[in-house]
């Protein structure tokens, strides 16, 4: 009989070039190919002009190459304000001679098909990710929804050439804007998530919701979109019973960007043990409020918004997990509620003997 | 049988110039005359050209000109980074016909004689601090200086006029630089309140140690330089057993930008009630790292350290309280231990009938 | 026989409130009660929470008061990056027994009638504006419109009280996001100048240009919104016969940010002289590129583009007229054209014996 | 009879990693070996926390790898601050069989042995680089040092590792700060050129001169440290007898950030021609003012002063020029006057048939 195990491996990065960490891990014996999504925090803005993202990437895609080992996926999220620590959080499995007892941390990943420019940001591209999503559940070995704790998606984005493809085609695109682009492909991937994990009903949803109705949100989601993909990279994690091994994941969703009180539960409902990871998504709370206060975040014209809600939700959470390598990424469409956000939590438990 | 009664109003303000809400509670029966000090935080960058503390300081003066009343401390702290929201602490005091049970909180004003510009940075200045504190503990009715819980201090800096009038005398200054003088007159005053407090003792201390010894601490204190001053302007808040009334206040020292142990413990000490205020001072860690892991506030050549651990710091409490009209200040020389800061909270308890 | 003298005083200001040097020259002579305006550049960041305008703006407010003068237009633009300097530059006008030779600076103003909420942003507020501006032309005894050189336009912005009360009277407004609002009102105001001035006819515009079709401009205007103003106040700068003098004034137009040609041509149009100020509109390229090479601007997620704009214009114009007190203004609504902008120039002339 | 000719290649880069155009060059048959130096702008800030010089560099390092090439003097100069555009220029240089008339752009290089931690920011590392650039002046055939027009150096740096191999030897270092041995090694090696170029005698230049007194510099100096360097890789650009082809160098020194009158002869001194590359240095003015006028350049916690010393100087060099494609880097110890700079010209005439 055997199973299959995920490791979670949390590691230091003094650069956006330094895989010094990683190599260590290699050396020390861990399977390059048994990596299959490495989700990083670089210390650039998080914003248009961060080039730590793509140096980061770059790197990795080296080292990847340099291992004969493809289809990773690497998500790489800027910004590491206030003590927010860079860091590395590599995903691995392999398979072993255990039994799963009870559930375990379990990864899956998936890549949807090509789709076309005309369909981005519209009910199209809510049903393609929600149909990806439960492809990465399944290879996950995920079957119920509520089991989900965390689905990462890259989505593709419009380009000059893309909506020209599309207009060559007879086909409109949502948005001719390509920046704006952005934003609505991460929109229309959030609201895929929420329809495969039964958050939302698809049925129930119109194109003019995407990217402006944010009461609709998925409590799992974490998009970001990149101009390299016409397709999207899906990672799920959650849990299973048919994995085994040490990690154990839950989630809450932070109401506002004070609010820790789901968190608090879901720490309770989880096994004692070490802390592997944490994955938060962060925004400025567009009301321009935080329970009836005024806050400044979006009136700065100094530093970007982002900016200061990852600074911000980041000492929340660094305070209460008393930790600072915590994944905190900015820009959250329909990936929690308005001015909120999902956070997802990976204990190592101690081995049972 | 008469007593003393202080007051906390914490005040929303929607501009550095906009005091429609101390307007409002003055017509609601709040006597000018009964304010002793102000706090506030406005929304500037906290740094060397934050014009929005001298425009909340200058509409300030003229409220209080117009209502004729003097000698009012007012403190401005710029920077409301993150989620924190601007606002105005005002500090009130009266006399009442209860006699004191128990303690509650006391507020204590003082102001030293004018200084030499060459004791500036030196241990004359922490010897005028450390007399100035007490004279504000006995206007305070606080014997005892554990009772003292916050010490604010406005304090001089040196201009070329007043280092050229040293010079003329034959004296040296500590520092020829204005810009660095602030900060050493900074450093000296939270030194002086740790002397005063019995944090330390002055006959241990040399002038070397000043602004560069940061082992060195007030767990207290609370320090801004001013050019208007010749002196320093000393505001205590504290417990006294001489005074009445709903509010009590209790302070912890934040050993690390992630440390909320001892404020935690210094909440259940506090009775039950609604949170007035809270104090805090908050730096990036200057070794460049948070129990191990480093962070990048240092290095940030877009964004000021300053403004980052305030916004981390302020996530860090606003978590806690569930609070974001916070008084979060940056720069903190011997004003907790490096890179950590000193905490005070004061809470109206529910009046007993 | 009398004519009217302009004058003008350029200030260098130490600090958003420093009026040291405006009373340095009243105390000199100048009469408080010939000044008309003041164009004032502050050092804050220029963008939306920029309170060195207003800070300056309620210290010149309570000067004028101070010596009972009413009805200056105070106008103050933030931003002086790079190397340019902080000043005032102060507009008086008074009569003098001279019989004018030839043509002067001439300075006019006017106010128009208040404009209700929904003609803002549409044509009815261009009408409005360009019969502004022909008065302001008729009071500085200006007949035509080639000789007007620079045209200052403080205009209202929409609020949500302002909206409700255009919806209550059954009416629609222009755009519903008060932010929006302020560049609508700017982009309406220009394009009001250009009709004044005869760059625009009336007939030809749509409500639908306003604020998108930037091929329309006026190589004249400079235009900002205020939140206090339901009206518009208005200062036309240009040559007169009718005025006497030694301020003469012309204008240019950059086609784009490092087009110096037609300035160099004003200037030698100019007689010889001292220069007296320097008035000038700043904005990044909209399409991303100067003359083909691409700049970042746009892109920059940590410094506003009117910021860079307003370094790098300001370098261009400093380095011609070797002169850093310049007014050098961002945000160009149908202001010059895109990515260039209006630079109007004074000289001051030796007075003929 | 043969001679060397170089070529100067100004590439314009859509991102750190974009060598499109340099590819685009070598297909149509530029050669790679015959490259002996790049110069870049990247559109980073140009200060601690910029990666994307980094990027560059290891993307370009990658390139030459790929096509076997070693020994190319990479140098990033991160900052296109205003509307300066990212670009890379490109020097090469190969035999070709003409014979010289008059004398012609040439490039020479060296790198000086590995220096001695000790020696860095002394005398020893000034006298170490002067025999370093008339090494590499050697290399490129120029005799006269008023023949040099630019040089460009990269130097080391202290790390804790060096110092303590410096201790450990029982020498001491100059600094034991890390970051500002990286001032004090461009400090020196400024300096280093200065001997060189006869602007300054050895003899007369004490230790603590270096990083102190700014009236010592070079008129022709540019320094940069690296982290990776033990010696000191170094471009001499110039103008020598022996040397044929169409590319003609001069320089000029800037006395303050607005002074073109050098700059404007310079140009009058050089053939007509097209304008191949503009290479300058620009600090803002440590006085605080320029021509008695303030500037806010060093007062700004939002903007370094590098950025706006960059975007403004960019902005008077693109106006002279009328191009933005400018290489104007930030920090400027010893390299030319305070709050001046050099400013080096490249003008490819139209080649004699």
């Amino acid at each position: 009989m055997v199973s299959l195990r995920a490791s979670v491996h949390r590691i230091a990065a003094s650069a956006p070039d330094d895989l010094s960490g990683l190599e260590a891990l290699i050396e020390a014996g861990l399977d390059p190919a048994s990596i299959v999504a490495v989700l990083g925090k670089t210390e650039g803005n998080g914003c248009v002009n961060d080039f730590t993202r793509g140096f980061a990437t770059a790197t990795f895609q080296r080292f990847f190459e340099r291992h004969g080992v493809e289809g990773v996926s690497i998500v790489m999220s800027g910004g590491t304000e206030g003590a927010l620590s860079p860091h590395w959080t590599v995903f691995a499995r392999h398979e072993v001679a255990d039994e799963p007892r009870g559930s375990a941390l379990a990864v899956g990943v998936s890549r949807t098909p090509d789709m076309p420019p005309e369909h981005l940001g519209r009910r199209e591209q809510v049903a393609l990710v929600a149909e990806g999503v439960r492809a990465a559940m399944r290879d996950a070995g995920i079957e119920k929804p509520e089991d989900v704790h965390f689905v990462q998606i890259k989505c593709p984005l419009l380009t000059s050439a893309r909506i020209g493809d599309a207009k060559a085609r007879g086909k409109t695109v949502a948005v001719g804007d390509t920046l704006k682009s952005m934003g609505l492909s991460r929109a229309a991937s959030a609201l895929g998530v929420a329809v495969a994990l039964c958050e939302l009903d698809l049925a129930t949803l119109s194109d003019e919701a995407i990217g402006v109705d944010f009461t609709l949100y998925s409590g799992r989601a974490s998009t970001s979109a990149g101009v390299e993909l016409f397709d999207h990279e899906i990672v799920v994690l959650g849990m299973s019973p048919r994995w085994s091994g040490p990690f154990a994941m839950d989630h809450a969703v932070m109401a506002d960007c004070i609010d820790t009180a789901g968190i608090r539960q879901a720490l309770a409902r989880l096994p004692q043990g070490r802390l592997a990871a944490v994955l938060a998504k962060a925004e400025a709370s567009p009301s321009g409020a935080v329970r009836g206060a005024r806050h400044t975040m979006l009136d700065d014209s100094d530093i970007a918004s982002t900016r200061h809600a990852r600074a911000f939700v980041g000492g929340v959470l660094a305070g209460l997990f008393a930790d600072t390598m915590l994944y905190v990424s900015g820009g959250a469409e329909h990936q929690g509620p308005p001015g909120g956000g999902p956070v997802a939590i990976i204990i190592e438990r101690e081995e049972r003997p």
